[in-house]
């Protein structure tokens, strides 16, 4: 296709007929439209989406008069708190990108990233002010850092010079923000555990969260004013999008330091929750709480989860509280879901077993993603959709990042063939819908959380004792999947399973942790590979 | 802003993650995800999302094989069937423009829009076969014809070598489309009636109808599987987007030839309509239809009007029937609708006259639109939000057209000082809320129909007898406005009313034929200018 004739002719892109996509709209338009509207509560405290967007651009001028500049990064390390929702406004509203930190992370890991991600500025809740300390002293980064001043976090001491309200003071309310000239701008960096060694940093852009933004609306069938509760962190791939879905629906965003049952259900009833999203871990948490927090919890509370399909006594004992599923995928690769068991009326019938083996598959793609497929990746055609045929999950569409930062290789492997690779392998029904069969990578998820086995074993390899290490995945109800180590030691050394989780506790993130540990001879390839699909069914079948 | 550092290297776009946005996705989504779906009905007829994209991709091979390319134009001239429907995504999957004919249109004007428009190909329904074919007579274009095969149609002999069904057989049922490589390519050409003689080409874009169409489901609070009854032409600025939104939402589009209350309420229940749109003369129809129509009516159907304020009589007794009315405003130059009467719950408890007095303002943007404001032209700033100062409407956004065709002065003039101008005038309230207070072209809106006072005006000089004409609206509880001509005769010459209005049936379509015909003298300005502010007030009071 090429430019033709009378309609390319005194036909250009004008201001008036053409301005970039970014989700920054969405709280301009909030504010204009519904400026007294809750959009944010937290604890006792509420603001308007008025007072939101003034804080929002306050911040904004306070960071461009401390030199932040458009492409500068600036970091967050803190739960999900008023702050840290303002940053998805604020920080992309100066030009910058938002580097949202894992709050789980060890301190070595967010040194590595704040160097990698070349972070200017770090707003920081004081929950973490150790962590940071400890990052900070590790890394090379002359960072300016903001305290945020949350009046639930626990007390510590400041690391900065100025507190984040103190801050904000110094900002202009009718900062009007730096104008994005390119929708392909970068909005976001979020770090990926990755498989390799160390992380990965996804870059998205204006046009993607954009559009992820509605992708959400669109699958999950949203209507305006939700009342959504912060149970997802904000710091997974910028909580998927919802900071800015919620935003354009003009809801409500209900702020929650810490996953604990009682404080969600409390807050669903105190607030009128309508909808919430988080691994199956946080649903199974909800389903085993005591029963009698669940009283009074009103109806028509909507779920999306995403990280691992959810068990049917979860769906089961859900939908008897009257909270209906969504079950979504996606990477921080796509921003998040992108990808939707899309529901057919005539499904409702069906025995509890078999809609639960339906909605435990992946599904199909979001409205603003152009193309799902499962393809064999050496020949880059699609699999039979025979349910049975296994492949790799392949991405296409404007929901697909820009890249991994200082990453070409990695980038370019990545979308190579004209699509994106997701690692994830799986099978396509003959309805057209994906189920994952396994993981290309040997990738851990365990409480929402990615663990990459590759890393584990790179810290059990440094015990004195251990001669071989290898590392995969064992089923748990709780978590989903936790980490089991299978070593072998050297001759004349030795060490207990405790010893080992001990050592790897000093060196790494908790959640990273082996829950358990098996001293076994490690099955080999003749080639020497280690045999990890023979240790996931062992770990399965101790 | 500029092109900075680390998120502009290496970082650029690849198939994998950039595709240009067309509505054409919709569709092909849908029959992905939910082919067995019920996407049109049509009588008795019923086609699912598979079998309406295997005609599309069949039609739009069909239309490339006669020699159709990119930048070329197909016209339609046809009710609201399925054929038009497909037309909506057929046409664009060839990469050509569709052109949307007014139905109501007489032939020399339809005749002006096929040259103008450069119509290659002109699909068109029996019912207007005889103003097609006096239109083709008059053209100066070599067109191909496809005649449209529909039971419902009156008989007439075909105008064209081959029929709508068995083109469509003529076409690849596998064919893919020719790629859209820009969103800015223009996706549709739509005629307004424009105020100063011959109508004006609109050229929209994929990228504007694509998020037009995600602002109609934002804009509405539309979820999935909406049943949509097309009570609103097609040839509206498309359908309003509606083409494009119900098929996203993979809803169903219930066809309709013709607006009739006894049609539309036996199709309400039988279909369980659950959404339509149309001006307020067809709210208007509905209400006064006799009340055993509206026996067994599912309640919560919704209804979009635009064109003109709801009454408050047509709201109440609406709403007493179930119906909830959702008020918007637009022009063909920002795609339809794209601001919305957005409703605050807070008024819901407000009196009847309070609400309507409420529902009656236009609103705000939709949220794809990026600016709404109401300004002084001149100075291009935005007036006092009182309620009182009037100015002209102003849009900014990417859901703008491209331009007028082949009219650089005007569209240069339309977008100037970076803010489309629309024409209209308005007040904006202290909430931000718009109204509009007058017309700034005296355009006439009768039954949701533009008319051009000064192309009803130029017909009447034709007449042997008139000396001096102006037309201005006069108000009509059924078309909302109907046109009154007030007429000087020149000497000796005499005219009734009914020789005026037997000359103009002549000489212009019915719709724009003056209701009303006044002998008097015309009030003029010191300068000679014709004062149609006194005329409109001597129409309104005669």
């Amino acid at each position: 296709m090429t430019a033709s004739g009378i309609y390319d002719t005194d036909l250009e892109k004008t201001p008036a007929n053409h301005e970039p996509l970014s989700p920054i709209s969405f709280l301009k338009r909030a504010a204009e439209v519904y400026p007294n509207r809750t959009a944010v509560i937290h604890g006792l405290m509420r603001l308007t989406y008025l007072e939101v967007f003034t804080r929002c651009r306050r911040l904004a001028s306070a960071l461009v008069s401390k030199g932040v500049t458009p492409g500068d990064t600036v970091a967050v390390l803190a739960p999900n708190i008023p702050a840290h929702f303002e940053a998805h406004y604020g920080v992309p509203m100066t030009g910058a990108v938002l580097n949202a930190i894992n709050t789980r992370l060890d301190a070595a890991t967010i040194a590595f990233i704040l160097d990698h991600g070349e972070a200017k500025v770090l707003l920081v809740d004081p929950e973490f002010a150790a962590v940071a300390k400890a990052a900070i002293a590790e890394s090379g980064r002359d960072l300016f850092i903001v305290d945020i001043d949350d009046p639930l976090a626990p007390e510590a001491e400041p690391l900065g010079e100025i507190s984040y309200e103190a801050f904000l003071e110094t900002g202009d309310p009718e900062f009007s923000g730096i104008p994005i000239d390119d929708e392909w701008r970068a909005i976001a960096l979020s770090y990926t555990s990755g498989t390799t060694g160390n992380p990965k940093g996804v870059v998205t852009h204006h046009r993607g969260a954009y559009l992820n933004a509605i992708g959400n609306m669109m699958a999950w069938g949203m209507t305006p004013h939700p009342v959504y509760l912060w149970t997802l962190p904000m710091f997974h791939c910028n909580g998927w999008c919802f900071p800015w879905t919620i935003t354009a629906l003009n809801g409500t965003h209900v702020c929650l330091r810490k996953v604990d049952p009682a404080a969600i259900y409390a807050l669903m009833k105190s607030e009128g929750v309508t909808h919430f999203c988080g691994a199956p871990t946080v649903l199974n948490m909800l389903v085993n709480a005591p029963e009698e927090l669940r009283d009074g919890l009103p109806s028509g509370i909507k779920a999306m989860t995403a990280g691992a399909a959810p068990p049917a006594a979860v769906i089961a004992t859900m939908e008897g509280m009257g909270i209906a599923i969504t079950h979504t995928y996606g990477l921080t690769e796509v921003y998040g879901p992108c990808v939707v068991c899309s529901w057919h009326g005539e499904w409702d019938d069906l025995p509890m077993d078999e809609r639960a083996a339906l909605k435990a598959r992946q599904g199909v793609r979001y409205h603003v993603v152009e193309g799902l497929e499962v393809m064999d990746p050496d020949t880059m055609t699609p699999v039979a959709t025979d349910g049975e045929t296994i492949g790799e999950i392949m991405f296409r569409g404007n929901v697909v990042m820009k890249g991994y930062l200082k990453n070409p290789t990695a980038t370019k492997d990545s979308l190579s063939g004209g699509w994106f690779h997701s690692g994830d392998l799986a099978v396509k029904h003959p309805d057209g819908y994906v189920e994952i069969r396994d993981r290309s990578k040997d990738i851990i998820i365990s409480g929402g959380e990615n663990i990459s086995t590759i890393e584990v074993e790179s810290v059990l390899y440094k015990h004195p004792a251990v001669l071989e290490a290898a590392v995969v995945a064992k089923p748990d109800d709780y978590w989903g999947e936790t980490p089991c180590a299978f070593l072998t030691l050297k001759d004349g050394q030795s060490a207990t399973e405790n010893d080992i989780i001990a050592f790897c506790r000093d060196n790494m993130a908790k959640f990273k942790v082996p829950k358990t540990v098996v001293f076994d001879d490690l099955p080999k390839t003749s080639t020497g590979k280690i045999q990890k699909f023979i240790l996931r069914e062992r770990a399965r079948n101790p």
